[in-house]
């Protein structure tokens, strides 16, 4: 029997035994850092904005010099001059003069405020009157409010977003240090496999893993390299794990998944470096071999997509986060169930489901199927997971679920 | 005054106003379509499996030759043959006998049940021991169980992610009808504008929303043709805005925050084609035009990017998708408030959060600051709303955060 671990235990084991990549930086424009992995901290060297600035369009003024002044009694202010966009205020306000700025413009010194112009009437004599008071730093955006020497802007290991690149470019980072793309080996292996382009003759059956991996890795931000199809031949297979280790960050070797080949899966891993574990305790995806040569992950995934596909979502990612030193943040969304799901066997259990809008409720549908079926998951919004000490979960219980639309 | 529209009027109006794009399909090789979106619905032509399939490693028999077996009288039946991964099982298996088979083997016609191999005993003599009886159809999968011909698999609208790419593998489906990329034009307007790689003299900031629209406009999966930075000037921004027009399949012009350029925007949208709104009673994004030419969204987007930056999440990607005919689901997270946030002025109003989690619970931190600073969204995990009819959340309050990380 295999000696399982729980999926606690294999993150634990993951963190203990990979150890984030040296030397992974590269420099690249900040147009394509879009879901790129930050690989420093990002502090400010500027002011942003480097100069006192209006929040809206009206007159700066000293704020002492419109106290008490209302729509009956405004106080009237001379002119003394315009704040153009683009340019700076050069010029100091003097006491008891206002002068007019647009949002967004540069704020005279002498000035503490601006005045809304929705509040002030021009006189057409060189004069405004302000029928509304403004406290000292109303309406406006003192230097280095957003940003200031020294201020860290983003921390490593972010996963780029495009609230982020605005800050970057906020503070004329165009340049912006990011992780390199790990490159992924993708192999398949099993006799009965033929490439997807291929019609199956008797007792074939598409290679639904390579695809499905590959397209999970990219989403992911990786590079993907693709072996292939594999026949079941221990001396053939290990050469090609061979040249896969030498070649990528990472090898995900899928299938085998009948007896005498998920033994030689075992070895093959072993003889690359060393086999950290075999066997974790969900389901589905028991038969999953984790190992490692030189800080690079070797999985032996189950040949079931299914399988293959949550020990990816599961494991191999946060495997690649590590060697990323990646944040890895996820989030469940609140959904009740639409029907009971039965007790499982000791081992945590994840469906995908359906979600769907209800009465302003989200109702998640678990999708039921033999185990094997890829069609299990096409379609689905999500997954979600019953723990190994739970008993089943009644119809109209909250669960929490992954959503997992497009990646 | 702006004659403002709440969003879910906005919404209604994109609805009606645009219409998905005709003739904008394209077929793309399997690899490169995760992320795409799904042009018409994927029916099946094949069985899949197209063989009835054992899902365990063990021995095909017709399940009546072991009802009542056990460990103390198991059932012994001739084994006559064994089936070959990648090959079809082409004999009938006789009553009485058996018929080693792997997982995912064929199952030989005659056989209507597979025994696991650990309830069974070679006896080396050419019997096979079996200790457990099976219920006919157990542990195999049946023709077509997957997929049958006509089996809608996928539907029109999707965006594919890694489970469907799967799906269409097993499916033979390498050549995948996608919706083509929209490609949406940029341009920021503005006298104080510089790019980002500039530095800024008096009175100039850098350009913020160029950069961030187009990174989002990108992981949205649209092309981006980037006008650059247009000085307020009518007449160059009309044709400017012309051009991006006659090339683009949605402009968004942004900036123009002082009055004088709004109104600017707001004629020169009216001149393209029809103004459809203008002001939304949101906060940060309530000076923002909706206009309309050719089916063509054209959106003037405040300046602020924070402002910028809600009003595309929230409006003008649903425009895109609604070109798209694309699915727009999207889900929110629960999460505890981290301190009191006041009440609004008659306008829905948006903040964003960093979420961590504390003690098993989501703790969304909302981030304060001045409107037109960037650095609140610099760093964020996500946002939520406080609607307006909405006096304000206490400390410790359940909000539904959309989470934003790398989009």
């Amino acid at each position: 029997m295999l000696h399982v671990k729980t999926p606690e235990e294999v993150l634990t084991l993951i963190e203990q035994e990979f150890i984030p990549l040296k030397e992974n930086v590269e420099t690249i424009p900040l147009s394509g850092a879009i879901g790129r992995v930050l690989a420093e901290d990002i502090t400010a060297r500027e002011y942003v904005p480097d100069f006192d600035r209006s929040t809206v369009d009206g007159y700066a003024i000293r704020a002492r010099d419109a106290f008490g002044c209302s729509d009956a009694i405004p106080a009237i202010l001379p002119l003394e001059g315009e704040v153009v966009m683009g340019e700076g205020a050069e010029f100091e306000l003097q006491p008891g003069t206002c002068c007019a700025v647009p949002t967004g413009g540069a704020i005279p010194k002498g000035a503490d405020c601006v005045v809304m112009i929705e509040y002030t009437e021009d006189y057409g004599d060189g004069t405004i009157g302000i029928s509304k008071s403004a406290a000292p730093g109303q309406n406006m955006i003192f230097r280095g409010d957003d940003v200031y020497p020294g201020k860290v802007v983003l921390k490593k290991g972010r996963v780029l977003g495009s609230q982020d690149i605005g800050a970057l470019a906020a503070i004329g980072c165009v340049w912006v240090p990011v992780i390199k793309k790990l490159t992924v080996g993708v192999i398949s292996t099993g006799d009965e496999l033929i490439p997807p382009e291929e019609i199956p003759g008797p007792g074939q059956i598409r290679d639904v893993n390579s695809p499905m991996l590959e397209a999970m890795l990219t989403a992911f931000g990786t590079e993907v390299k693709n072996y292939g199809i594999i026949k079941d031949n221990e001396a053939l297979l290990a050469s090609v794990v061979k040249t896969a280790v030498s070649e990528c960050d990472a090898v995900l070797l899928s299938g085998g998944s009948s007896v005498g080949v998920k033994d030689a899966s075992c070895r093959i891993i072993e003889s690359m470096g060393s086999l950290l574990m075999h066997g974790i305790a969900i389901k589905p995806g028991k038969p999953t071999i984790l190992g490692k040569a030189q800080n690079k992950p070797l999985v032996g995934l189950p040949g079931h997509p299914v399988a293959a596909y949550f020990v990816t979502k599961l494991f191999v990612l946060p495997s690649l986060g590590r060697l990323m030193d990646r944040d890895m943040n996820s989030y469940t969304v609140t959904a009740k169930i639409s029907e009971s799901v039965g007790a499982n066997h000791g081992r945590a259990q994840y469906h995908c489901v359906h979600l769907n809008k209800r009465d302003g409720e989200l109702i998640a549908s678990p999708i039921r199927g033999k185990s094997g079926l890829i069609t299990t998951l096409a379609g689905t919004d999500g997954y979600f997971c019953i723990s190994r000490d739970c008993e089943g979960i009644p119809q109209g219980a909250e669960i929490q679920v992954t959503v997992t639309l497009g990646d």
